[in-house]
């Protein structure tokens, strides 16, 4: 199918076939990240600016390399939600933006429907980097490629969800885009993290670590984000640890061909011991080589690519 | 005529002719924005810093996205000017650019003055972005270029300025490119932030802000800037709105056709009722628009451009 | 020769042969900055990180720009150490960065061995752009190409190296390739940041500052560094300057061909004389531009560059 939307804000609304698009169009991406050269011209004298109110790293550089090697021109635009209220508005911000002719704005914001918000205000094509605990989509998918490389399929396959799923916009996503491509969901971490009304969304939900993992072929464990809680939901670091870290002991009661994913940052000796974040299993540099395929997939998409027949060298 | 001039300080010094030289070259640059490929290689291998001793979000994105529209190799430096002190001179800064073979330096800085000093000690161009509360003659050039746009002429038209004018880079800069061109100027505002002298650069001043927009052609409102006033010039924000604020009774009292210009960022509710800055008559947008296609045209003349007709794709 | 090495780490473990390549080739690039178009194709496609986990803006801005004429893509991730300990080690940070198919990482770290670290955990070209008090090796090629330039040779010259040796990195990089060229090294400072150890590679040391620039071709100044002094190593700064700082006086007793050299940026007053860092005598400028020619060529050299025979313009 080819693709036909104009902004990427949630996987909520994606249907299975366009998500198979985004990851079928990121592998041939991924291929363009291994040569000599490796950059395309397909967004050459497009504008995309990176519009990041909270603080970010990781997927900054990931989304400004996937520009670069898309030849955009780009302009990053940082500031803490704190600082801005002194100034203009979200909106306000947004229309000058839309005013300098941005053909992309890719936005992380600390308030959950900010990338809807201003889907709505410009004209501009709207990528969601990320907003409050709502929904991070590129992470989403770029799990969903990494999935379906290893393990050849989704659907059918168990996938655990480890840690703090109440305020991660990752698990949100992530259980979107899961659930779409057939897999089976299971959700675990302590029960002020991950409330039983989560089973609406199709998962099943466990505070049981063992349980959750035994018949799991994809445990995802999630940073431990001290920032997005309210009030501490669990008494200590070293407890939580204790209860739901994934260490040696743990891994050896699971299948033997289950792999480990993690967004990251990881917090090593917290919820993942340092010996399984770099072992055979653990897939978590791979799926940072993968978020650039797929945010490449994303810009090339919303630009009026369609679909991963197109993409050439130059 | 041909522009002959290597740096762009001020419009004190400019000619009316060379005024209308920017504007006519940035009215074909204005095209280049509407692109699908907004990019000409007018600049492709030339150096161009952009140096920010003053926190700016707005006229740096605009200028930096006019540099990569130009195919510029860009690099930006920002500090604000107290951390500067402690390290090294402005002018041994500048002698490290120049011996990095920068060809434009575009400069922000709190001190009035501090791009002429530039241009007397280093060989690239300099572009002032804004001096103390000297000059700050590309946001001029814009509103000259809007105006023009609009109204078709610039010679003859009645121009308010409204609001802080005394510490006002904006309003300075304004003054002299409208009454180069032929307009006549209105200034308007407390007395303490409108002195009479202001006559002596052929402005009419008045305080009564009614008698000020009655004929006006084009209201230009300032943003009150409490880091540039040295004391409170006025008892509060309140009273300030409440006396000098464009809101929909005053104007009610103005011209049909009057239109509104602001540089931004606005003050929603103080300077400017929201629902007034969102309005047909409201060129606000337009301002951030055409300031993007002003800035590429006074790097393309610096560069040695010579006007329009030599502007094309690539 | 032709190049093998895969990182530039130091100068301890070059050949003087290999130093050459450096020198030659940066001989071709600064032929480049003077160019009307100061740009070549070499890079294109390729990813450069700048990782400055300690506060730069000379240093970064070089070789920013030298990544730019190359025309490879860029991505900077700056941050200071302190609040990296709070996040990710500097292992993983650099793991991730290899995901993303980085070709080179640019690293500048409080730490000293940093850079060597990088080396032996990533498939990325590592380039040390100051490693804590150990090395600051394309500062020292900088300095080798500059002395090269306008004496015509190294080897044989008195070379004198003034100031705040045992924190230096700068100092350290420079004693190496100024030995390995054949210079014969005087060391000159207060005992407590001079000490005798340093005759152990190959240096004279002296505390009397009269005696170490008599006979000296080159004084190469270094700046008064609080930051990487862990107590007050000298009374006062007052003291430092009258006894050791670069005057008029002093300079007078030179040899009348005697140049002057420091890294920036110059503390005017303390350690050197406002007038003399201004004078004809003085290379500091020339060390910036030549900075910038010699981190094209070591760039150029460890991507696979064989010499200055394959440069050329696009």
């Amino acid at each position: 199918m080819s693709w036909t939307k104009k902004h990427l804000l949630d996987i909520e609304s994606l249907t299975a076939e366009e998500i198979s698009t985004v990851l079928d169009t990121a592998r041939a991406f991924k291929n363009v990240g291994e040569r000599a050269i490796k950059k395309v011209p397909a967004l050459r004298g497009k504008t995309v600016v990176n519009l990041f109110i909270e603080p970010s790293t990781r997927t900054r550089i990931s989304f400004e390399l996937a520009e670069q090697r898309l030849t955009a021109d780009i302009v990053n635009f940082s500031a803490d939600a704190s600082s801005f209220k002194k100034g203009e508005t979200l909106k306000d911000t947004a229309k000058n933006l839309e005013a300098l002719n941005a053909d992309f704005i890719v936005i992380r914001h600390s308030a959950s429907g900010a990338a809807h918000f201003l889907s709505r205000v410009v004209k501009s094509s709207i990528i969601n980097a990320g907003d409050g605990a709502h929904e991070h989509p590129t992470q989403a998918l770029l799990d969903a490629f990494t999935i379906r490389e290893r393990k050849g399929k989704i659907a059918g396959l168990n996938v655990t969800i480890l840690g703090d799923i109440l305020y991660s916009r990752v698990a949100r996503s992530n259980i979107w885009a899961l659930t779409k491509l057939g897999a089976k969901v299971t959700l675990c971490g302590p029960s002020t993290l991950v409330p039983k009304t989560f089973e609406q969304m199709g998962c099943r939900v466990t505070h049981n670590v063992d349980e959750a993992i035994r018949d799991a072929d994809i445990i995802h464990l999630l940073r431990i984000q001290h920032e997005r809680q309210r009030k501490t939901m669990f008494p200590s670091i070293g407890e939580y640890t204790q209860l739901f870290g994934l260490n040696k002991t743990r891994l050896a009661k699971t299948k033997q061909d289950a792999l480990i994913m993690h967004p990251g940052p990881i917090n090593r000796g917290v919820e993942i011991d340092s010996e399984i974040a770099d072992c055979e299993r653990s897939l978590i540099l791979e799926q940072v080589t993968n978020g650039l395929a797929v945010r490449m997939a994303v810009l090339f998409l919303l630009n009026g690519g369609k679909g991963p027949q197109e993409i050439s060298g130059n």
